[in-house]
């Protein structure tokens, strides 16, 4: 039997991407095959090819934030069919793991190892891509929501949000966002539906910071104006904020977010940190181990489950991520100038989509 | 040395009230007298009068809502002064007891005891009253919000935001909350701050209803259209909700709340229940005990940390507290008018405000 | 092709139980078929046998605590291989689940469904017995632990410690354990390994309280000595205990467990409740709704990485649950005799097991 | 009036100890006046004097581990009278503060500013040692506690304790304990209390190591075999341990911890960092940010009602702290000594006691 090839935009390596032609993967009994409706690089995707985030790869296919309409399902997937749209997450995990059990699905396989595509397994830039555990990684895309406000929810939506949840903020609890792009606009999103009163963002376009304040943003510190340690103490009145979520930066970013929490409080990262072997705490302002001032980050949840959270979240109209969509692409071939978009950040950016059709 | 006489409105025994007149309170060092700007009566003050909530009182003055000006302080006060407009809380515990270093302010003292005003000493309604332990228990009125809104912190607010931390909401949940009265819109406030997507409200005058929306509410369950067990079930496929808050209602309501909750849902009361010996929980659905329906009631926070974050959702305009105050009325002599709207309930009625001037 | 046949251990229906033949069941991909090598009877065996507390069965194979030696598997199956002796969960659940995915997989398919065994489908007492997942469900019987000690697993020692975790035990917290058949000894185990310093017991039989000061307990509490809130309250000095934990008893049993926690104190419940249509919660010692006394109530987790957990506190010697089995049979036909034990609860009986070789 | 003098033992300047007197401390209407009856060096006081680690100080006495008897109270203190025989938190907070209402008495007054005697005010050893705030800071040595024991309590037993808290323990995990000096010790004891199976220590000496198995300890490495990380993850099958508390070590060990733990696990710190201006997260073993290995760093809670737990523990045995003391002084002037024994670290060290009749 011959395989069928389908078109794909891959990393052909290290600093370069490019199209390809693939095979049209095959399916397991619970698999789907899916071929996108819209599609959004992410920063990701820019760190993978011209960082090498991940390492070397060869002709794998970019792309894990992607919208789409079922095109096959395998024998045992009861609740998706052909014609289906979804939203698929990024996090794609194997549900049938201990570490599932033990409450991190998105570790299940080994650290991170949820995280598939364009990363385990090609991406989503392409004319069909594989959805493993169909029944527990999709959902459907529920009407009223938009293809441009669906493709925020598989990554930008969850992640921004999970740096809420990380950051554990109380009600009326006065916390930073650091880094506002789609990340950290989500953040501060996510910081107001856990009950944040004040919201102190760190930023300095114009397009983000107006988005900010969309999604909740009070106080606005640009980091071009000095150090941001010292403006968002003298905010706060000497004392640091509650919580901290940061959602972009390089490595000293986490010395930043330590000296700004005041004590008790919880800084939660869902930053890539690319640079360093190190992240830097700083040893006194972190109570020389003992100032209770708590430290986690985590890969978002993904799967079905935390995708219905989201969809309700867009449905009731608590969040409108359509806001963030600055750029936007009609025709598959336009993923490749979507993605340079995300590498050269233009002023006015703040994240594309690419419509397929 | 001739004490002063004060002006007061009080409960002279069960089922009745009037005014008397009252030695002002004395000071101790720590303590403040203040003297009220704005005041609101509470269903509290209408169990306590009428249904002889708390057993017999005689002359004890009425009221926990209130916004007021600081008149005198003691000598070890060290946060307030004269002329400082403040926020009252409804709870005013002694800070100084083991029940505070077991994490339970509101019980110091004995279940309940952290409430003070017109339980175990005077209430606000009343020329001056007394401030227990002032630098803990008072707070700043901040510029820039109303009376109205600020008379509306000291209990309301804090106590429907209660019902939702009690709730313990997660992002994106399905919650119900079983009244709306005041408590119960702010109860909906605090399920949005929580994060929730869907949250179902059951009520049936126009102006509540509208209220809840406002608030956050998507669906309007009506209990005169049929039992409201069958019709939450019913919008939500059977599942039942995720959090349910009860903030009103006669003892059944839980019941009710245990059966529309589904499997690992939490149930979270403010609520208080006058009726019965006993609240019933429903055995069967309640999973024949293992059915992971958690049920937690209890009294809102006090003091003022929690005062200061009440605080800043009303700066930040998280919450707009205003749109419950129904009926406004100016002169202190109108207290005994607002305390019997709140007795009779007309259909216009969510909450009324007395300014004293 | 013709169906082998086994024999099994039934409930014949509703007060009725036989030796019965059935089919061997027949195996999914991912499935396992267990040849018992030591079962044990249960209460709940009781209960569904002559309390009807499942309703109606015809021939259903009765119990579900077992270990056993797995005899074949399905293709898909990893980790297991026929002759691996094995420790069998209770709980089974289904993993592929939204519920799982929402953190219950007690409650997967439906409230409690994660219990098959002898309730959705044929329990243990049988030749052969079929493990739905076997991967994520069984678990290998580990080098050093006794067959008596592994026979207490699957359900006495996870389930009563599961109500030390629902009670929320802090460090050096008074817990009163209610009822001190099997799972109360495991709660008192629980309590202990969650660091309760007083732990009181209620119970009367001597060899059900020797054991239970085995397991840790400081204090008991005779219940043919007076009523149990008059005793523990006084045992506390009129403050009631910090935590308690229902492992037995009627219905009233929680009304008893608010009126002797104090507030802020934390109920957790692994009782099966037959009785009533309402388990009744005191009013007023339920600070008519506002006392925070949270009840809690769930069924054990089950699965692989529960059972391992379980293992490392045998392996540990954290908890030895040998102490527990008072009455050993050897031979498959003694599952009678110990179901009957079960029912009769002779004055020294705490637990049989049944060797079935 | 003349002053009365009193006999200390102080730290000089840095690098410098000695005997000196002071004025006996003037009571507050809360506070107490404690002679000790026992006192215990702690490291702490190493790095105070030697290292400069809180900075230059004169004449300021030294010690903050004491079990006494009250001398005198202020007019306000109810629970406590001269002759009462007392244990004395190291950490004695303010208690009328915002921080206390916020969760986080440590910090009352800034943070780590919970942490009082021989920091902010003037230690125990000294004929007499003042107590703020006695009704809060104060408990009773319970009768059947030996002064030995006692003397355990105010934070080495507490403090190690912490440390299990802060690493969020739950039933059966695999939790590795780095550094058993005596606070590793009762982090050992803390993480059985919270119910680990395993526990790896970390150590060399045969004295500790002997107590570590006391206390639980399952498996010991030596680090002077190889690197720790290496054989812990040997130890564990490559995969690491569910919890780590550091409790001893230079800044890298907080790299250690990092690296010996799995994804969705804690690392909970009570080790004072001395060295250094950033403590160090290895960047690709923290999974590039998003690896769940959450960092809790905090110092121990003080104040009466944590010792109330604590002495329930000891009495209930749960924990018997006499096994740390290595070493036994009769009269006060042995104080130095045991000081300096707690700098020399000789190898049959853990921990001496001073009685000081």
């Amino acid at each position: 039997m011959t395989k069928q090839l389908m078109k794909a935009f891959a990393m052909l390596k290290i600093g370069e991407v490019g199209w390809i032609e693939k095979e049209i993967p095959a399916l397991g009994p619970r698999d789907a095959l899916v071929a996108p409706l819209a599609v959004s690089p992410c920063t990701s995707d820019v760190h993978t090819v011209w960082e090498g985030a991940i390492g070397e790869r060869h002709n794998m296919v970019l792309g894990h934030e992607a919208v789409g309409e079922v095109v096959a399902v395998g024998s045992k997937v009861k609740d998706f069919k052909p014609g289906d749209k979804v939203v698929v997450p990024a996090i794609t995990p194997d549900w049938n793991t201990l570490e599932v059990q033990n409450g991190y699905h998105q570790h299940s396989g080994g650290m991170l190892a949820g995280w598939k595509y364009s990363n385990i397994k090609d991406g989503v830039f392409s004319e069909y891509f594989h959805v493993n555990d169909a029944d527990m990684n999709l959902v459907l895309l529920q009407e009223g929501i938009s293809l441009k406000a669906a493709a925020m929810i598989p990554d930008m939506m969850t992640t921004g949000i999970h740096g809420a949840e990380l950051a554990d903020i109380k009600i009326g609890d006065t916390v930073a966002v650091l880094g506002i792009g789609p990340v950290g606009l989500m953040a501060v999103a996510g910081a107001r539906l856990r009950g944040a009163g004040r919201i102190i963002v760190v930023g300095n376009r114009p397009v983000t910071i107006e988005a900010a304040k969309f999604y909740g943003a009070t106080d606005v510190v640009d980091y071009k104006q000095g150090p941001i340690v010292e403006q968002i103490l003298e905010l706060t009145g000497g004392k640091g904020v509650n919580c901290t979520i940061i959602a972009g930066g390089k490595s000293t970013i986490l010395a930043d977010a330590v000296k700004i929490t005041a004590p008790g409080g919880n800084i939660g990262n869902v930053n890539y940190f690319g640079d360093g072997e190190y992240l830097p705490i700083p040893r006194v302002e972190w109570g020389v181990g003992m100032g209770h001032k708590t430290i986690r980050g985590g890969l978002t949840p993904g799967g079905r489950a935390r995708m219905e959270k989201m969809i309700a979240l867009v449905q009731t109209k608590r969040v409108d991520p359509e806001k963030m969509v600055t750029h936007e692409f009609k025709g598959f071939e336009n993923v490749e100038k979507a993605l340079l978009l995300m590498k050269d950040k233009p002023k006015d950016l703040i994240k594309p989509v690419v419509y397929v059709k």
